[in-house]
């Protein structure tokens, strides 16, 4: 045996083994001058803020190497960016310190005007058309779509009000602001505003810190000093900011875990939850344009949404969009009926025939003027579609499709009827409808609208069906909510084909 | 130094790791001509099907090849395969072409017979044992065990039923079958029927096809249009059918997570969940047979319930088993009290000494004849047993085991203590016995066995104890319940030793 | 192209990658004689026990060379381990045979004096301080804090007792051990009483073993044969004993899962969770020391609560302790009203000034005696927050926690309110106070502090929000449950500004 003849081969193919492994371990591009003197100290400070940040890609390239990406592997969306960002690494400062007169909590820090809170417009430097799209997202206006909205606040107090027992009354007063922080706005975002100066001793000696009321919150529609709306950190986790976590449900579970809006419950249970965790640790979910097929086998809740999906021979199934409700013609959570998604993502205009801030009556009429058209739900209907079409038959889309449809009527008609029970108790004296949501009757009917119809569509939407659409907060309790409110009412339930 | 004194072990070290690489990188087989007429369209049109199947064993192997494996290894159990299937990937022709004549569904598809809802009869070409166990399972007959039981009829239309508010009555009329394929038959499974056929266009033209009532569904007890029941995709799902998946929890969990099976959940909180979860992605869920303690360190559903287990040195643990109740002497869940298995798959006869379709009046008694007897629950104990004592002493086993006999009767007195209330509520006139499911007072009822003796139930069989056997929809709320009957039927509640 | 100067770099990059899978397979140390018999029959009796220890490390290193690690990174506490154990692997005799004269369970097993249950001294005698901080910790004593306080028996009785319905009372008596080992002792830890000794054919012919009242048990505070308190094994499963496992959330998940604790549910939710679950696979859970943003990038309940942290360039961010509550001022769980934590983990002598064994009375007063000071709470928030401060700035910092002050304050609000509608009804007879837990309407109080206030401030600890904090067994049930009190005693909730 020729050794040479053995060794030649052999170390081709360990040449092909240790490439990609050498190119994992390519050395991190030069850092400015400025996020160098933030790693003098923090690299000590906020060991943990600093590796996390090295893990990533923001500091593994630069925005010239990204621009140099063609077609559908390109990331960086912006036209072009500034010299002076394009051959360093996307550092401390690079972000920090993005034009600071703009940010209201910009401060002097060692010679530098940084600002703690990063915001959209900070990240549309290089990713201007995700910070466009994400403008005209309705989760970008989450707060003032709340807070704007005089039902909400008598929502927020029925559920977050301080309670006091005094003179045979229950009295609910306004919450804190810590408790609004922590339950509504940590999901909506807070409204973060600068009221003064900190010092605080540092290992530097003395030095001062902007303080930040609402501080600290990463919700969709943060109030941002600079008077931009959102945090690109809700789901792109700082300060590695890795599509990776993006793409899996992990992140959406944050905030669509509860009974009002539960998307992740239903994902897990169902087919494509039981493929995704059985299967995701050989799936690629790094890999930019996203390949069907090839880097995923199921959707997570990134491919169905938002993500740009190719096939495996290029072609694109589905474009990426950080606006949300462009694959979504129904709005089938959070308020009383499902009806069509609203034209504006600022929905503080919208007024019933009622005149009620509500998209739909509360005996179920649709504010169509507020509301997009048929045309507008086809389009979206056809774009959710073509993703499903990716891994299913066009029988399967339809059947799943018409079934769904059917779950938006049936529990549109089951809501009707808990309200007509409900209309009856407030009729009756049983509850006062000055606040519609405050006493233990109003709340069971909160329940059946809130909880219960939003778990029966979201199984149907989302193919889940069984557990989560009967017994797992669905058709089962809807139904005994419903017979609660009509036991109260004196109305008998009666049954038969 | 000499290189080549050097080089030779390297290069057979370096062989020694780089055969399993290459093993992965084996040639797939040939595809029939008419599996590559189906890829010629659907690689393009249904990249995810396509490349699914690819990443499955049905793609990298071939009947013949699958047939040399021997005793334990051996995954075809069918004596023989077809010739003409032998040598190629088991394809999309391969199983959707099987026996057109039987299938309802069967369709000209570009000059072949196609059928789109493949059953067990197709998989039963070459796994004929695992078609013949899953007839006998309880799961096959999961459609007819309901949809042929009046008592289910009531109880269907108190969950699923339409209501509506009129005349100083809430009246439940039937679901939609939309409705119902959402919640029950989800998982159950639908009655499949051809009801005509629907021209559709295609990038081919105008093509017609097969238009199934109840379809799409993959529930357990799935009528196919072969006549035959169930589907394995319900399990192995569609197109890679991995054991590795089947194998997982989350596969169970699609359709055991709800209140009224809680399955998954009292497993992932268990030990042995703790450890599945924290240790699993070092486990080989592929390999066949599956040895405990090298392959994976602690069970998961299958492994307990139907998994063919040997030990290290190849003795047999456990036999696989098809028939998920050969390792379940007690039925546990679904039912007003906890009774032995039923005799017949097919509870549909059954009949309890009131007349009713249920195992057990519902003051307890067993309606013994339609039951496995003592000897048969005996031998499925020690078929379990054995599973268990592979990792636990027989004195750690026997506790355990006395523990969750003491569970079924505590569980059935506690039922029995609610539904003695619930009769005095029916005698009180406080609710109408003509459905026993449909009215308030009737659900939190149900509740107390439908879902919290269930999870007390679970908790204990699976050794999962704390939370759900406690607060976690567990003994506290059985508690709960059983006083909100008793206070509306003016019972006093009271405690001492 | 000359193959040597080829081969030679080839080689060497060969050699460092080879040289880590090579000390994955470095020999297992000797066994010990004794060890050596047990796995003469066990191996084949125990398949899996002994696979599972053979994956641990008590099975791949002796004491004597876990004694030669330095500093942070030792593992072995004890100042020195008896020459006899020093050299052989950790195995069966080593645990299961130490000081036979003080385990109560000891038999003689073929010639050697083993005993069933491992005990806290038996670990001691390598992990002396860990043992030593354990008995000092809460935890340990879980068993008797709850079985010698009166109230705790009354909430037992209330939960878990047998009901019997008969002359118009429904009767709650005394449930089974093996309901109570199920229930609360699942978690808290039963305690194990050797009872006697029975006869069990083997495949060695008939043996004694030792009967334990109890058993099997792994609860928190058990209590042993030997007198101590405690099961490593509840977190450190047997028989790997990996530390990997013990860091994971998992392993907490068993009995902090619940409405009662909902730690895992909340942390599971949060973006510690989120960054957790995404990336985890990529971490290292078996490095001692565990280094912040290096070996993993979020922290898990074992970071934040009982690791030892160092940062990347050494520095200790946070000892390690195994008596949990050193990083926690206040006790948030379990109890009535949140409050400091107990002085001593014997919370059996606590009086509140209305002689109630409760740390509060049910106004809300603390029982300052028995609890920690100021001082004491500073110093373990300030051991708490600096484990904050190595991912997060300090204004972060503050501003989480200063929510956090006002959750607990708020929380107890509206427990007061809740208690003082209890009270009324209790004063107007709708209830009983004779047991405080056994009615409906003393359920629904009991709900809004042992559930939902427990939730609201598990989501404000863990910077949880959202869900958790607000609709899932949130502020939203707390106030439902909440109004349902005020219905029933016919107080009025009205709501304003």
């Amino acid at each position: 045996m020729n050794i040479r003849t053995i060794a030649l081969p052999a170390v081709l193919i360990l040449t092909a083994v240790l490439i990609p492994l050498c190119a994992l371990a390519a050395p991190a591009p030069d850092v400015s001058d400025a996020t160098a003197d933030c790693l003098g100290c923090h690299e000590m400070t906020s060991p943990g803020i600093v590796a996390d940040w090295r893990a990533g890609a923001h500091a593994a390239t630069t925005p010239q190497k990204a621009l140099e990406k063609e077609g559908n592997a390109l990331m960086v969306s912006s036209d072009s960016v500034p010299d002076e960002l394009k051959g360093v690494a996307v550092g401390c400062a690079e972000c920090h310190t993005t034009a600071p007169d703009d940010h209201a909590d910009t401060f002097d820090h060692n010679g530098y005007q940084v600002h703690m809170v990063v915001t959209p417009e900070d990240c549309a430097v290089c990713h201007a058309k995700e910070r466009t799209q994400y403008k005209d997202n309705i989760m970008s206006h989450a707060y003032a779509n709340l807070d704007e909205n005089p039902l909400y606040q008598s929502f927020a107090l029925a559920v977050n009000g301080r309670p006091t027992v005094k003179d045979d009354k229950l009295a609910l007063s306004a919450a804190s602001q810590a408790t609004d922080a922590q339950s509504c706005y940590y999901c909506h975002g807070t409204k973060l505003e600068v009221t003064g100066t900190a010092a605080r001793d540092t290992f530097m000696g003395e030095m001062d810190f902007p303080v930040i009321k609402g501080w600290p919150n990463n919700g969709v529609g943060r109030v941002n000093p600079d008077g931009s709306l959102g945090s690109c950190a809700a789901c792109h986790t700082r300060h590695a900011f890795k599509i990776s976590e993006a793409r899996k449900p992990y992140t959406c579970k944050q905030c669509h875990d509860g009974p009002d809006v539960p998307a992740y419950k239903v994902y897990s249970t169902s087919k494509h939850g039981n493929i995704y965790s059985a299967r995701n640790a050989n799936w690629d979910f790094n890999a930019v344009p996203w390949t069907l097929g090839a880097d995923f086998k199921a959707p997570t809740c990134a491919a169905c949404h938002m993500s740009l999906l190719v096939s495996p021979d290029g072609q694109t199934i589905a474009e990426r969009s950080h606006a949300v409700m462009d694959r979504l013609p129904w709005r089938i959570l959070g308020l009383v009926y499902a009806h069509p998604q609203p034209k504006s993502p600022d929905t503080t205009k919208i007024r019933n025939a009622d005149g009620q801030p509500l998209p739909t009556t509360l005996a179920g009429q649709p504010a169509a003027e507020f509301l997009i058209d048929k045309k507008t739900m086809d389009e979206r209907k056809e774009r959710m579609q073509a993703t499903c079409r990716g891994c299913h038959a066009t029988s399967w889309v339809d059947g799943h499709w018409s079934r769904f449809m059917d779950t938006i009527e049936a529990t549109n008609e089951s809501v009707a009827a808990s309200t007509a029970l409900m209309t009856r108790l407030w009729e009756q004296g049983r509850a006062d409808p000055a606040n519609i949501f405050d006493e233990y009757l109003e709340k069971v009917w909160t329940d059946t609208w809130f909880f219960y119809a939003s778990h029966v569509r979201f199984t149907s939407a989302m193919a889940g069906g069984g557990d989560y659409g009967v017994f797992a907060d669905g058709r089962y309790f809807f139904k005994q909510a419903t017979t609660e409110l009509a036991k109260e009412a004196g109305v008998e339930t009666t049954s038969g084909q």
